[in-house]
């Protein structure tokens, strides 16, 4: 097993399926802005029904600044969360941007450049928060016990590490949380991971990476947010190092690419993402997904997929709090030459 | 993400809670053999009940030949397994070991040194059994679908490789695949894995690594078997590269150090194991041992580690096919200092 | 173990929950009529982005035409669903319709007085549909089993009896599978049940009982659809009898009530209502939720609640099909005095 | 919603399956008495590995006395359980009982006669322990919660009532939790149900009922204990009113009747029982077994008794607390002439 998270570099994104067979070539050369006031409010919940912030074409980059899942309420260590924080108006989005020529069957690219902590002295925010979390009692998995206590931590961090007590200093490893296109007709929370991307928590989604999403409303309708400092797997109290950042993501399209789920390219690998409960269904569709991507991209046959990604493939566990589950399976890129 | 699962080494064993803690410190320098021929008939389920093939002392050696899952049963590419296996007679297990001293409340240590393919010209056997893996309806997640269809695969291995096809060569990364001692009064079949170990189709048990398992039962009784020479996360088939090996290991008895479930130690991370249905209660079965691990050995308070293995904890998905999941949860030992 | 669901009488109203705190005392004597026409298009998706078809005051009367829940467009038993249904626009509802005060905190009642099958010969419909059901590989729990075979039955319907066949006839149990308030921010479709109520598919959710649902949109914004002629416990091919019908409720608030998750009443019990995956996790909220009942308003206490229903409680399961599971848990009337 | 349990005749049983096809024709005239003398000490798990205490004909009866689950261990309701109880030596089963002629392939078909309270003042126990029950973390929903407090409830019973309390009384509904045949290899412990049986903890197997169970080692070996004077659905705190009885059972053998799961057949139902986690593969495989016997044995086509059972089957939450969760899904007699 190997310990840490990966960075994973840009250059490599020239040979990605993005670049090859999106509509901008992978980079239009235009940049927009997404700042806090383009923004103005923040978004809670990804569906058709919200007003665009920004039209952009496939190509196009974008610099967006994201704030934190508790959009900077949490300030001490002495807060509480349960005083400060109100469900269902947690994890704000940046969005919806529209991407010209969007339309159902397509997928959009998400190349994430880069992830820079915003503010003068960044600081991160973890807390525990009452009936929320893998290890205890929650809204879902409902029990009668009394909740965990709550806990703030804010860490120092830089674009080099998270320093996280006087003894242990954890790498910085940066990656969006939750990134979403819109559903067709529904419109769900930001807290919660589906078939439309969502709010999966993978640490391998970070700078260096391309996810594909799958387009169900016209536009497209891109929200971003939920930036990560580092991130375990699982994320098991629920909450990650969460931070404001200025993120630069570039942002292609590719026609006629009909997915059902989010996937996730890098350098030197591919993998296939599942958000649902329990957590072997999460895991069920990842694989299901990975396998069908072999097939029909990679010219496997299926039981052949099947058997090999016995052998080799690599399950990555993202959310696995409240309210779905995110699993990824991936398969290096060497096994697919 | 990582995509390889590494080989350990084993010269940091002297630095191991086995080696610390062991009464045979690690290493008693008997060595003995566990033959096909010592073994005679081999076992498919883990109790109390069976008669004892061998009795050691705490820090021997044993040299253990294993059979392959399906004892060899499975000899070309055009055998039905639906016609050469039976449940329960799956997964054949050498043991049970006697090991001195092993009382209730105790752990033994279990130090895989190497894992040698057995036989002039190894092979590994991967294959699809009927109603059985991860992406079918099964015994258990029962459905009315078609079965899916009966396929085989042999593969040459050798120390180095896994030749999985014309085009594809695995790296080879041996792990046993089922470990255990005795539970209290149940016998339970090879197959499953639970709190005395099991089938928990780890690919980190491997050489270079130590497991500990909780003692139930006088003399401890020691099984071990289901060598795989590589394995993806989750078996997803349910089937890895199956061979037969020479493995050996050595095993220490830790007095008084009563534990829940299995734990694995490695150079550079320990892991808690869990193994239960649904998948996310193995999940948390595996973070909650690694927490109270953190808490009584290395001085951490409880929501502090809770907190920062959110932002470091490393989860290995193991079997997950039927009968149960099992799930390993590690922190990386650069952080316990 | 009884094996027919009740019909429930409508006299006992006078001493329901809805009777005694409803601001409309139960009944305002005002009746509007839902028709086709007066709806429209229906609605697929339930959130606060719609609008609004009508307005009503605590305790009016409300005769609604709901559609089957595939539109009418299974017309013989030689269509094949999956030529004919296109997801997500499944399981049409009538809606939203307004309630006069309703606000956040505040509890939704609807007492259904009667379902009558509409149309000059009315038929059911049942059909077996491509990897949906609790039977087979689904979207969710992903499989690369091949689908089941597409089958439909046609049934006529009256209001004694479903015609299922020429040897069994099935007594006319009619209840509402899909009724619903708005969430506070989110839509979501109308095949999945949640807090908000849903298409929860409990066959006691019939003429005779009331079902109270919290408000989190002004207003309340109702929506009803999806009638089965009759179900089976957990609907488990996915399909009741589905038939289009003229219902009948009356709808009341009750300011105050803050409830999380839907609740159930009748003559002769009171019933918790919880909707997640797994199932274990719908049921622990459905008895969480009656246990919490139990505490507010018949003064019991909490542990003398849980051990109770340990002996009498009574569990139905309703919607055990994709994409969420809905449980009731029950307790009769008779032993809350 | 029937909110009672039924009690049962026996009148029905010579047009029972039982009665038709056993070897003793449902009865032979033989009576055995398995007294807490000739049992001696009571069993803790299931297996082919004890010594029987009775050997029988097909067709024989057996007038058992079975121990409460505590082995009449807690007293008064000031005991502390966590002081008086250790696993896994809980839920004390009789037996085991040789059934003669028995082999794999066969089931046995247990009726159970009558349940008479055992003891001059008779009283049942109902308590919650520590880390078990649904409505709490337990030992496989591993949680960080404190644990829930312990209580004890001592009531007095008789052959009409369950007197719960001053102001409730409840109707003596009394059933067997715990009925077992041998696995093949494994031994399974008296909490966990699975394919041989077990503690499956349906209100529906009283007086009245027969279940047939399949025969996996020879002589069967049949196990019983674990009564309730009453149980709600689910068990949900873990506890039933836990009681020492004489239990009458009529034992018979029905030759190459090879079922995979119990059966339970009543006078107006039969019904197909599953035993996994998570609880929608236990009712997955409950109305798998239940289609298949329709298929096999009452001449339905299998896509016809699938939508069939979606309008009229009935399910049972048996056993839903630790370690394995049990579901009933059943048809009435009427529809199967």
């Amino acid at each position: 097993m190997e310990m840490i998270t990966r960075l994973y570099p840009n250059d490599w994104v020239k040979d990605s399926i993005m670049y090859k067979r999106g509509e901008g070539k992978g980079s239009s050369g235009v940049t927009h802005k997404l700042t806090e006031d383009v923004q103005g409010t923040y978004i809670y919940t990804m569906g058709p029904y919200s007003d665009p912030v920004m039209h952009i074409k496939p190509g196009d980059q974008v610099i967006v600044e994201t704030r934190d899942a508790f959009e900077g309420a949490i300030k001490t260590e002495q807060d509480k969360p349960s005083e400060l924080l109100k469900m269902p108006f947690l994890n704000p989005q940046a969005g919806p941007i529209m991407i010209e020529g969007a339309e159902p069957g397509d997928a959009v690219a998400v190349h994430i450049e880069s992830m820079v902590p915003r503010g003068p002295k960044p600081q991160g925010t973890c807390c525990m928060i009452k009936e929320f979390g893998a290890l205890t009692g929650t809204y879902y998995t409902a029990t009668l016990n009394e909740p965990l206590p709550e806990k703030v931590r804010k860490v120092d961090i830089d674009e080099e590490n998270v320093y996280w007590s006087d003894k242990i200093i954890l790498p910085y490893r940066p990656h969006i949380g939750t990134l979403s296109l819109s559903p067709e007709i529904d419109s769900i929370n930001s807290l919660t991971p589906d078939n439309h991307g969502g709010n999966m928590d993978l640490p391998d989604m970070g700078p260096g990476t391309i996810t594909y999403l799958p387009v169900r409303s016209p536009g497209g309708r891109l929200f971003i947010g939920d930036a990560h400092a580092c991130q375990g797997d699982g994320e098991v109290c629920g909450v990650a190092v969460e931070y404001p950042t200025v993120t630069t993501i570039t942002v292609d399209l590719i026609k006629n690419y009909t997915i059902e789920w989010p996937r996730l390219e890098a350098d030197d690998f591919i993998m296939g993402i599942g958000s649902t409960r329990p957590l072997e269904d999460a895991t069920r569709i990842a694989y299901r997904e990975l396998i069908y991507w072999l097939e029909s991209e990679y010219d496997f046959d299926r039981w052949d997929a099947y058997m090999m990604l016995s052998q080799c493939g690599k399950v990555r566990l993202g959310n696995f709090v409240d309210p779905k589950y995110t699993v990824g399976a991936a398969i290096p890129k060497k096994y697919l030459k």
